[in-house]
């Protein structure tokens, strides 16, 4: 089974459930689940089964939907059973399955606290689901008829988040192509790949596109520790789209840029600032700046919706600890490290705009100066 | 058990075994073994119970002045057997002696045949025994006296090997603490620490004078992937010395060098240039490139006999690949990248001399230009 024949998450063809590739599971398996209960969309995001800001994001659109789909089906029903099936005034119907709504909405936003697409899918979805109830309140309808185009709205949502992510991957993979040539060796960091998207990924998405119009790029990948997505996600799905991808250790890319096997480097971000400084995952500042010591070009692949303008500069951004077993224990046969032993694990580092070649988004290429280029973006 | 009330290589008290710290054990365990035999000494050395250039090179002195201890013993008894106690020429009995010395010798050397000290300390031992040869063969002594006087010199040959490599570090360590203060934040990399050498290590020599001394440092490990040693062991010494330690990954000396929590950086060295390039642990140029753009000192600490003057540059210096499953398994409770990725696993990197601040050797401290530095102190 070859991934790439698979979005990272989908709705299925009777749009009854998402599939999701169980990212837990790789490299070592590929296997497609399907989610439709409420425990089980919950768990997926919280247990990293479908990862990366992007891919969150959609889950969340086809999750709230999924779930608001059952809570009418539910409703239908009990109004069918209560011999109202053409409720004169909806109202009650409405909100009581508003309530719901918002109930399933705020538990599927507990999944993941801090990661930002979760919470944006939602309120998005959110303004969809109040706008339609407005609207139909505003109608002479039956429960069942406001209730099915509400539901309609919120699939049209969902599928929507879905597409304008594909679309944005891919505009990105345009402009990031244009910055490089055939035969390219090009190094990514951590997992800002399909993987982490519905599709193509973000800095990847220059490489899937080469790819596909044969430039023979030679792909190099940190493993990117502690959590391993690099070797875990990263090399896996490229190799299976058929690249030549070598794997390295996090501190061996000097190494490799000292021989000049490094034409550019590509990696994701999670949040930027409005002078280009930016978060991305730990390691990120040390390649930018290793890259930059050996005049290999830096570049920063993101959709505009993860650009801060309200966010002056990177030291703004506040950077989350982890736990220190990710460290000294996860992955391991046993304890690598000596008990009790401190550790610093932060989960992203802030990189300096001066150490950025461009920023790749799907608006177009921005270049120094970020304040002045990132603005021009959202003229 | 506390390591550091141990030596990492000694002769045991009856002179009879060699005791080692099983490094292989660390950190979960801390056991210390003794090795008699040709076969527990080959293994040790090849199975990294006992690893690191300087300790390498104690652990092959007093190997095969065991082992010869062990030929002498053996062609005494014989020679009592067969009534000769008293041979008037005891050349025959010192060749065949010799000869075995010989293939003791080789198959020690086989062990790691990439490792310099090991063939370094064997032919020292050689040079020796064959000296003492010649001199009882000029003299009249009968063959058990002479094998006694043999064995009493590569038994002094040994003992000073070891005594040496622990007033190397411990000068390294006094002129590396000259350039510190008190409460300062210093980052290793690898293991060049007491485990790799027989007391001090090289880059830890200073950690250690500074702790005797009260500096109250706070020392930073990187964890240093494959192998981990900074995980394994450098964490572990250190903080069983009762130092201040804090363990990271590889990718994450920037961020705290970004918020100026790193004073210094000492790493040692496997091999230096007459120009100052020098060949360490891959990741030592990452370390080396992050500290130069954030204006940290970067401290090589290296005992002269590691400076090669015949070399002149790091070009010159050839990297050993290692094997891809270092990378892809080991350690890990399943494979973590997948099926036949290609990998880039190289032992070590060369580091530019640009990149150093400066040198610290036993026989002072060296800077720029380091071409000149580095000759005066041969002088």
């Amino acid at each position: 089974m070859n991934i790439l024949d698979y979005e990272t998450v989908a709705l299925n063809d009777s749009a009854d459930a998402m599939r999701i590739i169980d990212q837990t599971l790789l490299p070592g398996r590929t296997e497609i689940i399907e989610l439709r209960t409420a425990q089980e969309i919950w768990d997926a995001i919280y247990l990293l089964r479908v990862r990366g800001a992007p891919a969150i994001g959609v889950a969340a659109g086809y999750g709230i939907y999924l779930l608001a789909k059952q809570i009418a089906s539910t409703a239908t029903a009990t109004a069918a059973e209560n011999s109202k099936p053409d409720l004169g005034n909806p109202s009650e119907t409405l909100e009581t399955f508003y309530a719901e709504y918002r109930r399933q909405s705020e538990y599927l936003n507990s999944a993941r606290p801090t990661a930002v697409n979760l919470s944006w899918a939602l309120k998005r979805m959110d303004g969809v689901c109040r706008e339609a109830i407005d609207q139909v309140k505003s109608e002479t309808r039956t429960a069942g008829d406001a209730l099915n185009y509400i539901i309609s709205r919120l699939h049209d949502e969902s599928v929507a988040i879905q597409q304008e992510d594909i679309d944005t991957c891919r505009q990105i993979g345009e402009y990031g192509l244009s910055l490089i040539q055939p035969g390219d060796g090009l190094l990514t960091h951590c997992n800002a790949g399909q993987l982490a998207t519905s599709k193509y990924g973000t800095a990847t998405a220059p490489m899937y596109l080469g790819h596909e119009r044969g430039y023979n790029l030679h792909i190099y990948c940190d493993e990117t520790r502690p959590l391993l997505q690099g070797a875990r996600l990263t090399s896996y799905e490229l190799q299976s789209a058929g690249m030549d991808v070598t794997l390295l250790c996090d501190n061996m890319s000097a190494s490799l840029m000292k021989q000049g096997k490094i034409n550019a480097v590509f990696v994701g971000c999670d949040r930027m600032a409005a002078n280009g400084d930016f978060a991305n995952k730990i390691g990120t500042l040390v390649v930018a700046t290793v890259a930059a010591r050996y005049g290999v070009p830096f570049y920063v692949c993101v959709p505009s919706s993860s650009i801060d303008m309200n966010t002056p500069d990177g030291d703004h951004i506040v950077i989350e600890q982890r736990p220190d077993k990710e460290v000294t224990e996860m992955w391991y046969n046993e304890r690598m490290a000596p008990e009790s032993v401190k550790v610093y694990n932060p989960a992203f580092d802030v990189t300096d705009h001066e150490l950025v070649t461009a920023v790749i988004t799907e608006r177009g290429i921005a270049r120094a100066p970020f304040d002045e280029s990132l603005h021009n973006l959202f003229l």
